[in-house]
């Protein structure tokens, strides 16, 4: 079942690695059906050389629930489901931790239009999230993740900013298809790049201190709660459920 | 019809992703046959790869209308034709948002010759337009990007500079042929990288600040007249006029 | 003997180049086999294109005599079997000077965790060591180097954080698995990459100045025992013992 | 006749580009047989790619004169053969305009050694020349530059700093062979890469402002004599003498 949509979302995670978005697994797409009320989505953790068309992974829209394969959906799969859910005409999404827009995240900055190459594609500033709060990111953190993003959009169109910097993580674009998330991806990463070294080379650096940021994801008051352990338990911790069983 | 020189604007393009000077679709190279009064320049919107001798475009230099072939013309094709009109010695003409490049005409600032590498090329500074005007925006705007370039080479020798960066946009470079066009492409990207690092690296940073630049592109009185809304709208708008129908 | 670990050995050093890590024959995997009580490294000096499974070189674990090869260990021999006596639960080790890495030990800073890209891999700051004395630079300098390493783990859990600055050197890293130290080079290497341009973007450079240090490798009071005469004599000097005879 | 020589020096050419350290035909290495009083370097603005072994140009020491050859040699040549008399032990010479190492020689700074990767190869600062004064630019502009090398070495020693940066220009290295002159030219420009990034990282960029030598390289007083003309005309004036015939 949903071949045709199984090999669009295949195809389109496979454009990730060929365009030097990602390293190792650090990326994923997804596609939607919504006549169906299904997302499907790249396995965790499962290699781009190693995985099939047939591996990607179907969700179900309602409940969020995987069916129809023996591997586990993305890890990510919960901030997916939140996007599809708010943003109604969207047909793709894609979360990367590629280099450029993930630096504007890692600032806390949003990236502003300096120039045509960012008006071809997004309509004013690529906003970035404010930092998560502890409580949303010790429970159901993945798909508070997408509520965040919901909410930095209140003001904003997401069809005409198809890109969001979370925070301290990473980029998440989208797009009418797969394929279009990944093209939104491409240009976020290429007018990431840009606006940084216009940035310096104009002396224009973020002025607030990193200082306050980094103790938030080092050693904040409630260490249990933090990114740091949140994002380094999921992974190797004794309840980890990144990657395949 | 002008088969040789199309074959000559096809294998130019290519040089275009084969030298890692442009993202997706985003450059064009055309050439001239003045003899006959016709330029030859890449189809809208269409890639590299999928692309053959055959699709470049036909334009007439007289009044601009292209003929002998099913493919729109590149976008940017009324700045090409300006620049064959008032510089009449030139044979190709290319233009991308190569990155570093497009870094200095995001910063406003022109290239000065910091080093031997430069002058093999360049003899003096590489100039940067000032900033368009709303109403030059609005109408005419690729014509207008086309005039600004000219009148930006009032009191320079246009063979002896043989590039530009339009501020807020990319670089213009030309040449004897689209071949050499494309090499002058290379060699202001080159020039570009280094002269960015040597500034940074001796503590000379452009000390403008972008602020109002940002403005200007971002949130400007009229919002309809920016360049924002131009680059945004010929693309995705009601009336976009971007890539083949 | 050891065929399985040699080739496993093997294997990691090749993902060096592949995964761009190294520049000439700049780096170095080992494994290590407890059981039998011995360690397989990259023989010094041996081009990676060149190099087959056999040629990698057993070593020793008590006494750190090789064995069983025509070719001499790695220079970092001793490095490496201090850091598998004093972290008993590693099963491989890789030092590279992979370019932002060695920028940060060039810098004599540790890496904060500014995202969860580092989140995911290190729980909290990659640390830099402190400058090694020129008493243990003149003798037994290798040795020295895991020393430094193992004290700079004091109060750092090694399976918590596995990877180390050296301070002036470069960067180790380490796993359960050859394979899994090279991937936590790879790691290194992005964070390291981001973590610089986060600090360059938001304006927190290191302050404090480079001179002091720069002066202790470039001409000391006792210039004999500076790293600059260790490391270009060993290479060039009389009793040069880097590479094979 | 030199058969065994220029396929060295063939080899050593191509291994430019296939390292990245050469756009376009931007640079050239030469070795030297010094019983026969000959050296052998790459013909002028002849692609890579094209090139054969035979093509390779041979040159008398004692006189400079070309023959055994349909081509020009490298316009640089008179630059290799005062150093091939200055340096009596080296036996290849290599020149490029590679980025990083550019970017010091646009700077007009040494590259002090802050690390390892640096000891490994030069035992000290890779120094800088002076700018070369307009007499010196004026006439006989590539023997001036070797002489400006060799007056850099004066109080140092060429075999234990095999490298130096011509101000405003870019980088020579040597060696005892083609080969090797090409690999300390690799290493260069790694050192130089992180060089940069170091002195940038802890906020210690070069303090001389860079608006004396654009001056200088711009429109100096007698512009006849400065680098910029010498450089632009060398290869488009009147009396160009760059490239074959």
């Amino acid at each position: 079942m949903y071949e045709e949509l199984k090999q669009a979302v295949y195809e389109a995670n496979l454009a990730l690695p060929k365009n030097n978005l990602v390293t190792l697994t650090w990326g994923n797409v997804s596609g939607v059906d919504r006549e169906n009320g299904v997302m499907v989505i790249k396995p965790s953790g499962v290699s781009y050389e190693e995985m099939k068309p047939e591996d990607m992974v179907t969700v179900r829209l309602s409940d969020g629930e995987a069916f129809d394969s023996h591997y586990k959906p993305s890890s990510d799969t919960p901030t997916h489901l939140v996007l599809y859910r708010n943003f109604p005409e969207i047909g793709g999404v894609c979360h990367t931790h590629s280099r450029w827009a993930t630096i504007f995240s890692q600032m806390g900055s949003g990236i502003p239009p300096y120039g045509t190459t960012h008006a071809d594609y997004f309509y004013g500033e690529i906003p970035c999230t404010k930092e998560m709060k502890s409580a949303e990111i010790k429970d159901n953190y993945e798909a508070n993740t997408g509520e965040l993003i919901v909410r930095t959009f209140e003001k904003l169109k997401y069809s005409e900013i198809p890109a969001v910097l979370v925070s301290s993580h990473g980029p998440f674009t989208w797009g009418n298809s797969p394929e279009k998330a990944v093209e939104n991806a491409i240009v976020l990463e290429e007018v990431a790049f840009m606006a940084w070294h216009t940035q310096i080379g104009t002396g224009m650096q973020i002025s607030a201190p990193l200082t306050t940021k980094a103790n938030v994801i080092f050693k904040g008051n409630d260490k249990k709660t933090t990114l740091l352990d949140k994002h380094f338990l999921r992974k190797h911790g004794k309840n980890a459920y990144y990657g395949q069983k």
